[in-house]
This record gives C-alpha cells, structure tokens and sequence, in this order.
C-alpha cells in the first residue's frame, strides 16, 4: 500500500524532466543477483526461536561489531541480554566471526556447531554455561542431535552414535561404499531429507540403509586437482536399475540392529517414516515403484515385523507421499496425514488402526506446511493458500470439531514459526508493497505486536511498473497467473524486447504476492535496460491441486507448452511487444521447457538461454521422472515427444546451453550429448559450463552467470 | 605463373562492372574448410608405389565406377592394368568400396587390410593372386607387417607375432594394462611413431616396453554411453613423474625375450631406434630428461649388452633426436645421422666405430626428409629448405665426395617418393600457381615425364589477392615471412577487419610457397566476406635452424609474441586496416598464443578464438614441456610468465575458447580451468566444446568449428 506521501512524490515526478528519474539508482548485476539476500535484504529477525516448553522468543540482534542473543517475553514486558558473540569467543578455542545458529534441544539445552566442534549449553539464571561435546571427524556429515542429548552423523557410508559423552559408537560398518547408511535416500524425493530418526524418547535410532551396489555408475569430474580425477556417483537412470532401502533400527542398550521388513519388491520407496510415540512402532509409507499404489504400514521396531496396513492410497497417474505423520500431542493413536486423495493436498486425522476419524481441511486450495499443534486448545496450525494460489496465511483447525480460524492479518507470504505449546507464532510476511513484517501473534488473536516493520530497501532505485496478469490456459477454463514487469520510463507507443522467465515444472511456483513485487530484481534490472519480463505458471506447476499438477502426466513439456505460448499469444496483443525481438530462459526444467519451445516452435523466440536442462528424460532419474513420465518402457511415445536430442535440426533462433560441470541433479551428459548432436547435423549453438558447480550456480558465482545471460539477451535482442 | 590468357583476363576483369565479379563463386564453409581435401583437390596421382627391386611404378585409376591398380614403366613406354576392384571383390568375403591400399612387401609379396582381415597377394604373370592371412582380433591395432612376410601387432597392452601363417604367438604378457608393449613410447616426440621393429631379415623383433604405472592418473570422459563412464589415461605432466621406456628383442627361434641394457635412470628417452643391418646389434640414442646430452650407444641385440657410446651430443638448451640411423645400402658399418649441432638440421655419415666420416650437408638451411639412396650412384636422395625456407626440393648427395645437385625442377614444395633402387622418383609438387604437378624423374637428369600438370580447380571461384610479406623480426635482423590475403574486389581507400591466424610453436611451419597460394581456403572465404587475414612464422617456429627455434627456450610466448606483434605493426601501417576491428585465431600452440595476447597485449585484439590452448605449461605432457621450458621447479618465473590462468583478470576483448572433450593431447583441463578462474574473478569469456573430438576437430565436424569461428568474428569484427 503505497502511503499519500509517496503518491504525491509520484504525481509530481510524472510532470518533472527526466533528471529527477536519472537520480535514482540503476541496480548493478550483484544487486540484482544477491542484492535481496544480502546488501537489499528488508530489515528482520535474526535467528527466530522460541524457547521449548516457554513462551520466550529469542533472536540475534547486531549492535555495533558485537552481536548477542537477546530474550524476549513480549506478553510480560520482558528482555533481556544472555549471549554476547564477545563473551561466547572468552569461551571457545575457535574463535567465531558471527553468533552461531543457536538450536534448542528441550527448555534447559541448546547446541552449536563451529567447524567440527559441537558445543553443548545449558540455560542458568547466569545464562549459558557451555561445554565442548564433540569433535567431529573431518568427513562427517548429517549431525543429528537429539533432545535426549543423544547425537548421531554419518561418517562417508556409515553411521555412528555417541550416547552421555562417551567415545562415539560405530553403529554400521558397511566396507562398501555404495551400501550408504543413515542419509536421505530415494535422492531426497517423496520429501526426505535426512536417514536418521531418533525415537521420541530417544531409546532407539532408526535409519536408512541404501544398498546401491547395482545403480549404474556416473561420473562427475573434480576440477580442483591437477590432474583431474573422476568422483563416481551413483545415479539410477529412468527405468535402469534402482537403488534398495531398508530401514533400520539399532538399540543402544543391546548393539543389536533389527530391519523392518518391508518386503519385496526391493526398489520400491520407504517414505514418511515415523516412531510412534511410545517408541514401539514405526510407520512407513511404502510406494510401489509404479508410485501409484502405497501403504501405509506399521512395524514392530523391536522385531521389524510388520503388524498391519492401515490404508492405501491409488491414483490413476501417481501419489506423491511427502510428509511425515504428526501424531497429535499426548496421543500414541492419533495422527495427521497429509493426501491429495480429494485433488487437493489436505490434511486428514486418522488413528492408529487405520480408521479415518475426519478430514481436517477440504476446499479447493492446498495445505501448504503443518506448523505445529496447540495442545490447550486442540488446533493443529498450518499454512495453506486458501485466500489466494499467490498466497500463504496460517490457521488453526479444531481437531475435535473441524473449526477453522485464519491467524495472521495482512496479504501475502506468511512464514511461521509456532511456541512449542502452540500459543505463540512468529510470523514474518512480505507482500508486493509490504517488505516484511515480522510480528508476535497469540493463536487465540488475542495478542499481537510488531516487531519489525521493515523501510523499503528499494526506494532509492529505479523500479518498474509491474503488472498482476491473469490468462486463461490453453484448456480455455483454468486460471493462470503471471507478472508483466515493464521497462522504467515506459512509453506505450514504443515497442520493447520481451524477456520470458519460466520454469512450469512439478513443485515450483514462481508467482506469488511476495516482496519484491516483480519476484526477482534480475527482472527490474532487465527492465531498467528496457525489456519487458515476463513470468507465469502453467499447468504443472506447483500449489493449485492434483489436477492443474497431473495435467503434464506422461508428456512433460507438452501441456506446460501450450500454456506458455498463451502467455505468448497475451505478450503478442500488447502493442508495445515488439514480437521479432523476443527471448526465453529457464533453468533446470525451466531449461528443458525453454530448450523445447525453441525446437518445437521455432519461430517464437529470437534468442533464449537454457540452464542445467533434461534434454532425455532418459538421463534423469528414477524417482521424478517415473512419477511424472511412467518408464520409457512403458511410454516410448511420450518420451521421444520430449525427447530434445532427436529435434536439434529446427532449431531456428540463437540459443545457449549453460551447465555446471559437477551437476549431479541434470547430469552435464544432458547438454554435452545435445552439443554432439548439434555438432553432428550441422547446428549452431552457444555453450557455457561452470566448472565445480552443481545444479545451480550459486554464490558470487551466480553472478557471473547472470551477467552472461544478461549478455546474451543484450547482444540478439537490442538490436 | 599466369598464362597470357589469364593475364589479359583480369586486366578486362578490372574494366568491367561488377556483374562479372558476381559471377565467381563464393566458398561455401564446407569447402573452406575441406574442399582442398576433397571437391576441390587438384588432380594427382592416387596410391602411387614403386614395386620394389624394379623400376616400375603403380597408381590407382579410377575409370567409371571401377578403380584399377596400374602398372607402368615410362622409361620403356609399358603399361599395364593389373587389378581392377571389380575383380578384387570377387575374391573377397567382405566387399570393398574402393581399392585399398595396397603395401608392397618385396618384389613379389604385397599385402592389404580390410577391416579386421589381412589379406597377402603374390604377383604373377596373370595378376594377384590372393590368399586369406589372418583375422586381427577386433582390439588389434600398431599392425605391423614385415618384408619377411610375418607380422606383429597389440591388443591392448600385448604384442602379438604371426610367423609362417600359423597361430600368432603372444610376445608378452603383462596383465597390468599400464605396462605396454609395442607401441609408440614417449607420447610419440622424438619422431617416435612405432613401437615395432623387425631386424632386417625378420628374424627377431625389438619393441617398446613402456611401464607407465608410476603416472598420473588422467580422466578422458567417454560421452557415447548412457551414462557416461570415464576412460583413464595416463599423462605425465611438466616435472611430474616420467614413464619408464626400455628396449627389448624377442627371438622367435627360442621364445626368449631379451631387455637391452638401457640403464638409470630409468626416466630418460629411448630414440632412433635402429637394427644392424646384420641384425647382431640395436643402437639406441639415449636422452637425458633434461633433453640436453644424447649418447648414441651400441646394444648387443642377444644379451643386451651395451657395447659402446659411438658419441654423444650437448647442446646448453636442447638436443632433440628425431630420426633413426640410415645404413648405407650394403654396408654394415656406415650410417647417415640426422644433427642440428652446427644450428640446422644437416646430415652426417658416421661409421660404427663413431668416427665422423664426412659431414653431408651444410649450410644456412635445413635438410627435412631423406628420401632413399641411391646404391649404384653412392648418393644419399634428400629434402631441404636450401633454395628457400617456404619450399622444399630434391636433392642428392655422393657419400664418398660430396657431391650435391638439385634433381627436381620447378618452385614449391616437392613431396617425393624413390624407387628402390633411388634411379627414380615420383615427384608430386605445388606452389603458389601450380595447382599440383606430378613427373616422374630419373635421379641422374636424364629422363623426367610429366604424368599430371593439375588445371587449376578454384578457377571458377572469387579469389583474394595475397601478398607475400617479409618483415624483421623484433631482433631488428631475423626474416619472417608472412602472407597478407586482401578482401576480394579489395579497395585500398577502404577499412577493413583483420583475422590473425597463427602457430608459431615448435615443428610447425605455416608460410609456403605451395598450392592455394593463401595456404588455406578458410582465409580466402573470410576474405570473400570482407576481411583481411594475415598469418605469419615468428621465431620459435620450424625450418629456420636451430637458434630460431631456441630463441623461445624456457619463455614460450614471450620471443613469439614480440614478433606477431610487429605483424601487428605492420598491419596497423597499412591505411586499409581498421586497426580497431583484429581479431585473432589460433588452435594448440597457437591458442595459447591467442589467449596470451589476448590477456598480455588486451588492447591488440577486439576478439579472439583460441582452440585446444595451453593454459598453463604445468598441465602439459613432460616431453615437450620439458624440452622448451626445464621443470617447473627449475623454471619457476618462465612457468608463471607463460600461466594464462592467473592473468584472466587482464582480459579486454572477446575471447571464446574451444575444446575438444576428448583432447589427450592439450588436456580439458585447461580450457575448464581456465574458465573456472574467470567465473571467480568475474571476467566474462565465451565457451564451446566438441563432444568425442580429441586434440583437433576432423571430418565433417571441422565444418562446425569454422562455421562457428567465422559466425564469431562476424559477430564482433563486423560492425
């Protein structure tokens, strides 16, 4: 919301020369890379937390060179200072430049790492009292710290235990490396981010066992010694040979280790993995690997026998299992699972024998991220975006009578973190013209009080105008929505090059009602060279329910095509799109949707760049591409439709490939056999690769990459 | 030289409106870059031999679809069609396409390949007759096949010996494949390109045996399968640790294998290897590592002994043996040596005692090839530059007096082969205006015949004007040559764009007197588009003698580029150069020259394009590292002055680079390193690759590449 004071200053510039225009600020290329999580970044909170089992919030706050954990208990007034960076460094061997990240293990206990060291605290009336715990060997990896105070990581393949302090025990000792213990498998698809699950007690430690001795090899080549050496992964290729995960649990008083017996076949997938509470059983999704069939099982963690089923889920295309069950707190038979089942991701409660007891939400939107419970008044809190797909606002749902209430005020992204209780929430949102508020919210609304309400940190720049678009999909009935930035000093009697952002693939959306309104300051500074940006979802994205998602099922790059030429066909209407000089990027699937729409409909765009793109869905891995593409056993046609390398002959306008060379997400092979094929039938192309980085390029690196792609676009399409 | 008839057509052409003009073709980018090997070759002579022991010459004649091996002896007017494909296919399993070549082993005996099989033919009254020699197995390769009629060859790391068409033998039998038997050694410098070698009358067989386990591991990704696996060479870098070569010499008789006592150490090079010609003795000149003294020794070729250093050769900067000893025909103990000791490449008549007998050839010039003798006439048949450094004719020398004379006639360059018994040579020839000449010629001066006089085959195109260029070279006194190639329909009061191509490394020599004048066709097509090219031989180049080349000893790039750059002075005193729009070119020695003054010189040059370049002499293979620049620890400044990678920051204009994946001669590593160091400092640099290509881009692919270079000096030198 713009206040009357900057609507003035804007009616006043539009009748003043251009000087007062050329005072304002131009973003440099780092600004519009990094710039809003660094040097632009709104003003907030610093390391959010509350205290387990209180209602104090704690943060960092930076005064002077000095930094310091600072406790707040906004409800009574109270603050004070218990953690200086200058009285911490009295304390440690190494010295430490910033505050590390403070974790809470229970009301009493907290931990940091520095470097290997992990340093354990307790919370006195005089404040922390620290002590060193652990040093970890160099090649460790996956720490995790239980609030039993026990802790366990990954040392290479295996998985070691260290319970009261004592020496660590090696819990595996699997000699072959390709036998990998204790660390996300399934390549952290089905939302797995970790293979090591203390029991809520933390009597047990169940983990995951991936055995990929029989996973085709892939090399990735390490760049940083003279002479080169190859790194071998292992990377199962859609419809190769798959990987085997058990799951197991090791019990420390015994050393004895039990596998749950999840059976054959021996590729399917082990998600959500669960302990019940009273540490007896352990609840696994299992998905076949045709991942349209799961069962949802419970074991017996003592014996690893499995006890029962207590329901499945089918989809004609797939499920896609993606969280965790959240027992309701003080219960051992009750729990929330999360499903797609009624075309929109909704949470359900069912017990432990399998019995729906209600559906919690319904409607036409999607739960976004279960925040955490409110016990005292039975709420479960969570995220969804049921005021709008661009949105995201926190509710509590009763889970005895269904009552929904919204929580937050203010449009936008709300990011939440609850009190351990459930009564409190930090919520920090940003919209197009809020650039973040971060606010202490009770979940009854009784309370609230902002913290921060942060200055715009882009006042001083020169920004564009941008326009909220909405268009009809290629179906001619769903709504799609979209951003239009337009160049600064936009004149509608000129024409403009347009740049088209777009990535329309599974689990991503781009546009939201977040700050900056563009959605990225890379867009503002393209505009303030003079190009119109354009960026929209189509069908296949992310957060608009099953069927807007399923829509791309067995033919990626078809359906999300024919949206995007929509979006095309809008950018063409405008008068001041000059459509000779148009140009695309994408990265990732972004790069392969962007690949394909220049060898499919060559005469779109004049020029496009295409980063770390699938050129064969051959080349991608098992579990993404089976969900969205079935084997191309099973579907020669859809993939030698998306199938790029047989297409490079109609490639019409210029077009440069980018790829990190230690990409182990989109194999380099995607672009370097799209390059042999260009060779081969006489095609030119333009090619970059960054040398040590992965997936994305990240960093200061990212950007070097932003200045060449911004490049490319200067040089084919401003003249 | 012109003709009447051409000559009165340009000077009408000049008159003329350009209509005319416009009607000469344009280079297509296929024939620039192949047409002088294929379309557009002038007319010569296919597979000509001399049937040894007699004076009759063969050659293929194609007449229709049919190819036919011919027989002639133009001294008696006889002529003969012996074998035609045709006939050839009926007795073969698998069909031929076109005559293959046929290798003469004796007067009688030849032999050819065709795929996988050996075919053996004898020569009788009625023709060939055929028989079928032996199935290579499908890893065979280094086929070596002697006069005596046996036959050795490798499968993988293994030699292999056929005598008397029964079951080939296995000659060693290492299992590690590090250790390698009969192939060429010392990453084949020193003139090396074999590691077989029958005795003179086919009773033993010496070969390399190179134990290459102590080197560096090297990674060459092979990105034909799915996926792609990495294929492990072994390349010894710049003061890194050597391979290990010795000599040994099986004898079939007894199955016995004996090493020739080479001696520590064990890192040094085994060269010139060369039997007695009574097979009792092998001399081998050893080389330091440090490339500076050469000991040519005598082995006992049955116990390995060594008998005796005949002498030896130090030179303060290098000493690099390139050829093997010549005995004399019928003599066992008198040979030609090949030495730059008095600063060019002359010949010298050493007996076995290591008595200089006679020094051949002297002079202010080099010899380049020893063609053959001539037994009757005691004269040694050569090669040299002595009419002039861009042309190389045919002459003989008497071993006993001295005597020399020039037996060919006409300007250019003379590639010849002599009959047996050195009484004749087939002389093929070219230069600036003689397409391609082909005589056959006694050695005595008595006889010659034209067999082709080649009509020139670009008539019908739009060619450059060139002008062959002489400058000083930045000593103020050393002559360098050069050739400027004007725009067609030039207009000195025009500007135009420049293309530098340049080498100027070790062994190669650009600048000739030979056939197309420009030297290369690509100048000519870029020449057709408006630019001027120039190409020049700065010092450190080859055919010049010794201290040219050494000028550059241990500062490769420094002396080099000091002379391209008064090129560059030259280029910039001419009023049609727009000095503001040079770009440059160079591909191995000449990228790394690109890329130097592109980063040392970054106001020269508005562009560039360097290929397969050296980034950094560290990542380069010790033999030739180590004969230019000494190891990296001897040389420290000289190593750090010539590293490309750490003077990115320098860089100015636009440089793209260009590599081959699979180059195992200027290892990736170098253009990915490189690339690497300008993403960290933020220089912005263009990239391509070309998938499965080794150190240079050949066939049809090599169209791509210049269609790509072109496309980027049009990019920028253009406007």
């Amino acid at each position: 919301m713009l206040n009357n004071k900057k609507i003035c200053l804007l009616i006043v510039a539009g009748t003043l020369s251009l000087q007062l225009f050329a005072q304002k600020k131009q973003f440099t290329i780092t600004e519009a890379t990094n710039g809003m999580a660094t040097t632009l970044a709104p003003k907030s909170i610093k390391q959010a937390s509350w205290q387990p089992g209180t209602d104090r919030f704690w943060q960092v706050v930076k005064t002077g060179n000095n930094e310091a954990l600072v406790v707040n208990n906004y409800t009574k007034n109270y603050t004070d200072t218990v953690l200086r960076l200058s009285q911490l460094n009295e304390t440690t061997k190494e010295k430490l430049k910033s505050l590390p990240t403070i974790h809470w293990l229970d009301k009493e206990y907290v931990y940091y790492t520095n470097e290997q060291n992990v340093e354990k605290g307790i919370l006195t009336a005089k404040g922390f009292h620290w002590s060193h715990w652990l040093t970890l060997p160099k090649e460790a990896d996956n720490l995790t710290v239980d609030k039993s105070r026990k802790l366990a990581y990954t040392v290479d393949n295996n998985l070691w235990l260290l319970l009261e302090d004592k020496t660590p025990v090696r819990v595996t000792n699997d000699a072959d490396k390709n036998i990998v213990n204790g660390q996300a498998v399934h390549r952290n698809e089905f939302g797995i981010d970790k293979g090591i699950f203390f029991s809520p007690k933390g009597n047990y430690l169940a983990y995951y066992h991936m055995d990929q001795t029989m996973v085709n090899d892939y090399p990735i080549i390490n760049w940083d010694t003279i002479p080169a050496n190859p790194h071998i992964i292992k990377y199962p290729m859609a419809g190769g040979t798959s990987h085997q995960v058990t799951l197991c649990v090791y019990n420390p008083a015994t050393g004895k280790t039990v596998t749950m017996n999840t059976g054959e076949p021996k590729d399917h997938y082990l998600t959500c993995v669960t302990w019940s509470p009273d540490e007896k059983y352990i609840y696994i999704a299992i998905l076949n690997r045709d991942q349209n069939h799961l069962w949802l099982n419970q074991y017996d963690a003592a014996t690893g026998k499995e006890i029962k089923t207590l329901f499945e889920e089918k989809d004609a295309k797939y499920v896609q299992p993606l969280h965790s069950l959240s027992f309701i707190p003080g219960s051992n038979d009750k729990f929330v699972w999360w499903s797609q089942r009624d075309g929109f991701m909704h949470l359900y409660l069912y017990n432990t024998n399998g019995k729906l007891i209600r559906q919690l939400t319904k409607g036409n939107w999607v739960v976004n991220e279960l925040i955490g419970f409110n016990e005292a008044d039975k709420q479960v809190i969570y995220t969804s975006s049921e005021e709008s797909p661009l949105e995201k606002h926190v509710y509590t749902v009763n889970w005895n009578n269904g009552n929904m209430q919204r929580i937050d005020k203010g449009d936008g992204i709300h990011t939440i973190i609850s009190s351990e209780d459930g009564k409190y929430i930090f919520d920090a949102y940003s919209a197009a013209h809020t650039p973040k508020k971060s606010v202490i919210r009770s979940t009854d609304g009784s309370y609230s009080k902002v913290l921060i309400d942060a200055p715009d940190p882009l006042t001083d720049y020169d920004r564009p105008q941008i326009r909220e678009i909405k268009l009809k999909a290629a179906d001619h009935k769903t709504t799609l929505y979209g951003k239009l930035i337009l160049p600064v000093n936009f004149d509608s009697t000129k024409k403009y090059p347009v740049i088209v952002y777009l990535y329309n693939g599974p689990n991503v959306q781009l546009i939201h009602n977040s700050f900056p309104q563009s959605g990225n300051l890379w867009y503002e500074y393209m505009a303030q060279k003079g190009y119109i940006v354009f960026t929209m979802d189509g069908r296949g994205s992310s957060n608009r329910g099953l069927a807007f998602e399923q829509a791309t099922f067995r033919h990626l790059g078809d359906v999300e095509m024919q949206d995007q030429l929509k979006g095309v066909d809008y950018l063409k209407s405008l008068r001041y799109v000059d459509a000779n000089r148009m140009g695309i990027h994408g990265w990732s699937f972004g790069g392969f949707m962007t690949t394909s729409i220049m060898l499919k409909h060559p005469d779109v765009f004049k020029c496009a760049v295409a980063g770390g793109p699938v050129m064969d869905w051959k080349l991608y891995e098992v579990m993404y591409t089976e969900r969205y593409m079935d084997t191309p056993k099973d579907n020669p046609e859809g993939y030698e439709n998306a199938n790029l390398l047989t297409k490079v002959k109609n490639l019409k306008g210029k077009l440069m490939l980018i790829h990190g060379t230690d990409d182990n997400t989109v194999v380099w092979q995607n672009s370097i056999d799209f390059i042999k094929k260009c060779v081969d039938e006489g095609v030119q192309i333009d090619y970059f690769v960054y040398p040590g980085h992965e997936h994305n390029v990240r960093g200061k690196d990212r950007v070097h990459l932003m200045q060449k792609i911004s490049d490319y676009f200067d040089e084919y399409l401003k003249k």
